[in-house]
C-alpha cells in the first residue's frame, strides 16, 4: 500500500516510524508547505512542495493528513478528499459533525473514501466507548486522560506575559479512578477527575504569583481545576520534561441480571511513551483498512466507527481466526 | 428486532436478561430440548420444544444459541444455521476454524448470515488482541483469565471418586501481571501466569489426600500449574462459592520510534460478577450487527472480527459520531 504524508512535525515524523514497523506499506512522499530542500527525512523519504501533491493522483493509496485540528485540518481534509483517500486526526469533538459532512460530500464528489477523526480519542477510546454501551446498556461510562501532557494547556501557558515555556500535565484523581471502578456510577464535577501540573520558566525579571494567579484563574483551560504551578530552570524543562507521555482510561460498569443484581467492569487504558507515535500507529493501521475498503468500492467518509477489526490487520481473516479469535 | 434463545441454562436465561434491557430487541420464545411444559421462565416468555423451531421461519430474525460447546454447538449451529441467522459462543479456540467452515458452507447454502465464537473470550478479548496488535505491530500480547470460575475445571474435579461439589478459581498471578505491564515483553510459563485455587466438598470417608494428589497431579488441567485444594462443607460451598464470577486481562506492550525508543501500553481488563450474564449480553449485541447485516443481503459465517462496531449499536451513525467519538 502506497502512502504520503502530508504535514511533517511531530505526528508526521510519527508516522514516517510507524510505516516502517509495516511491511505492506510504503511511504511514496512526505507533502511539506515548509520548503522542501529544508526539510530532511531521517529515513531518506522524499520530501515535496505541498502544492505538488495533485500531480500525484494515481500514486498514492492514501494520504495521511499530519495537520492541526484548530485550522489545518478543517480546510485541508475537504480539500484533498476529493482527489484521493485521506485519513485524518481530527479531534475537536464538538465540530466532528460539521468536518464529517464536509469531508463526505467532497470524498462522494470525487467517488473516494475518506477517514477522519482517527487516533487514540477521538479514535481508540471512541471504540471503547462503543464497545462497552453496547454490551452493558445498562450502565455508564467515564473517560479519564493523562498522565500526559496536553498541549493546548501548555501553549495557554505560554501565552502569558513573563512565560517563557511551559508544560502541562493532565492528571486523573486516584480517587475517582477508584470509586469508578467500584461500580458505584458517581456523579464528578471537573474537578474531581483531573489535577492541572504545570511546569513553567519565567522571565528572571517576571512577577512569578501574576504568572501563578493568571493560569489558576484562566477561564475554560485551568479555573475549573484543581492546578499547581512549578517554577523550574529552562535546564530542568528540557531535561525532564521533553516527551510527550500521555494515556488514560476509559471505563464503563454496569449492571445485569433481571433485577440489575449483577455488577460488571470494563476497563480499556491505555500508557504511552509518545502521544504522536502512537497516534501516528492507528493512523496506519486505520489507512490499511481504508485501501482495503476504498478497493471494495466504498466512497464516502468514515469514521473508526465504521471499520470492521479484520480490515485493520496485515493477516487474512482465517488467519485471525486461527491465530487471535 | 425478534429474537429466539435456544438452550435454557445459565446463558439462556442470561441472554432473556439482556434482552430486557435493550427495547430495540424482542424475545419470540425459549426452545427446550427438555419438556417444554417443565420449562417455566422469569419473565413469562413462551417455551417451545427444541424441534418446532422448524415451524417459526420468518418469525425469528436471529436465533441465540445457547448450548455448550464440546457437544451440542459443533452440531446445532450448521443445523440450523441454514433456515435462521444463528449466533452462538463456541469457544474452543483449536476447533474454530472447522467450526467456521461447517457453519460458514450451511449458512451460504440456507442464503443466511451465522455469527460464531462470540463472548468476551472468544469475543470482546480477541477483538482487544486484534486491535492491538494492529496498532502495535512490534510488540507482544499476553491474555491472563481470572479471578474467576472455570467450569470445565470445576467439573473436573467433580469426576475425581469421593468428591460431592468442587469449584475452581483460575486467579492470574500479580508478578506476571505486574512483568507484562513494565513492557519488558517476559517470556512466562504457564505456571508463572496462573494459579488454580480449588474447593471441594468430600464425602465424609473420602481419602482427601488421595483427592488432593488426583487434583495437583491431573495432566492437561492442573499438572503444570501451582495448585491449592481447600476442603470445604457443603454449607460453605453454597454460601460462599454459587456465583460465577470471572474475568481477566488482555495486554499488549510495543515500541515505535525509529530505534523502538517509545514504549506503549495497551490494557483491556473485564471484571464480571456473572460470567454467564456478561457472555449474553456480548451475544445481544453482536445479535443486533448480525441482524443488521442480514438485512444488507449478507450471507455466510462471520466472526466479531467482520463486524464494524457502528452495527453493535441501538444509535444511528450520526449519533454514534456526535456522542461517542
Amino acid at each position: 500500500m502506497k502512502l504520503a504524508i502530508y504535514g511533517y512535525g511531530n505526528l508526521g515524523r510519527g508516522v514516517e516510524a510507524a510505516i516502517r514497523q509495516n511491511p505492506d506499506m510504503e511511504l511514496v512522499g512526505i507533502f511539506t508547505r515548509r520548503d522542501p530542500a529544508a526539510v530532511v527525512s531521517k529515513t531518506g523519504a522524499k520530501v515535496f512542495a505541498a502544492d505538488t501533491i495533485s500531480e500525484c493522483k494515481g500514486e498514492i493509496d492514501a494520504v495521511i493528513l499530519c495537520g492541526g485540528s484548530a485550522t489545518d485540518l478543517p480546510e485541508l481534509t475537504p480539500k484533498l478528499a476529493k482527489d484521493f483517500c485521506v485519513i485524518d486526526s481530527f479531534d475537536t469533538h464538538a465540530n466532528i459533525p460539521a468536518h464529517f459532512a464536509a469531508v463526505d460530500a467532497a470524498a462522494k464528489a470525487g467517488r473516494k473514501l475518506s477517514l477522519i477523526s482517527c487516533g487514540w480519542d477521538p479514535g481508540m477510546f471512541s471504540l471503547n466507548r462503543l464497545y462497552a454501551s453496547a454490551v452493558l446498556p445498562n450502565g455508564r461510562d467515564y473517560t479519564f486522560w493523562g498522565r500526559g501532557v496536553s498541549q493546548g494547556h501548555s501553549d495557554a501557558i505560554r501565552r502569558i506575559p513573563g512565560v517563557l515555556d511551559a508544560r502541562q500535565y493532565t492528571v486523573p484523581i486516584p480517587e475517582a479512578l477508584e470509586a469508578v471502578r467500584s461500580g458505584a456510577q458517581p456523579e464528578l464535577t471537573t474537578r474531581q477527575k483531573h489535577l492541572r501540573e504545570c511546569y513553567v520558566v519565567a522571565k528572571p525579571d517576571a512577577d512569578r504569583a501574576a504568572i501563578e494567579t493568571a493560569i489558576k484563574t484562566m477561564p475554560n483551560y485551568f479555573a475549573d481545576y484543581d492546578t499547581t504551578v512549578t517554577f523550574i530552570s529552562e535546564q530542568e524543562m528540557k531535561e525532564q520534561h521533553s516527551a510527550l507521555p500521555h494515556g488514560g482510561f476509559v471505563i464503563r460498569t454496569g449492571t445485569t441480571g433481571l433485577h440489575g443484581e449483577h455488577t460488571h467492569r470494563i476497563e480499556y487504558s491505555l500508557a504511552l511513551d509518545s502521544n504522536p507515535e502512537f497516534t501516528a500507529c492507528v493512523l496506519v493501521a486505520f489507512a490499511r483498512a481504508l485501501g482495503r475498503m476504498a478497493a471494495r468500492g466504498q466512497t464516502g467518509c468514515l469514521t473508526v466507527f465504521d471499520v470492521a477489526p479484520a480490515d485493520l490487520s496485515p493477516l487474512s481473516r482465517e488467519q485471525l481466526r486461527s491465530t487471535m479469535l
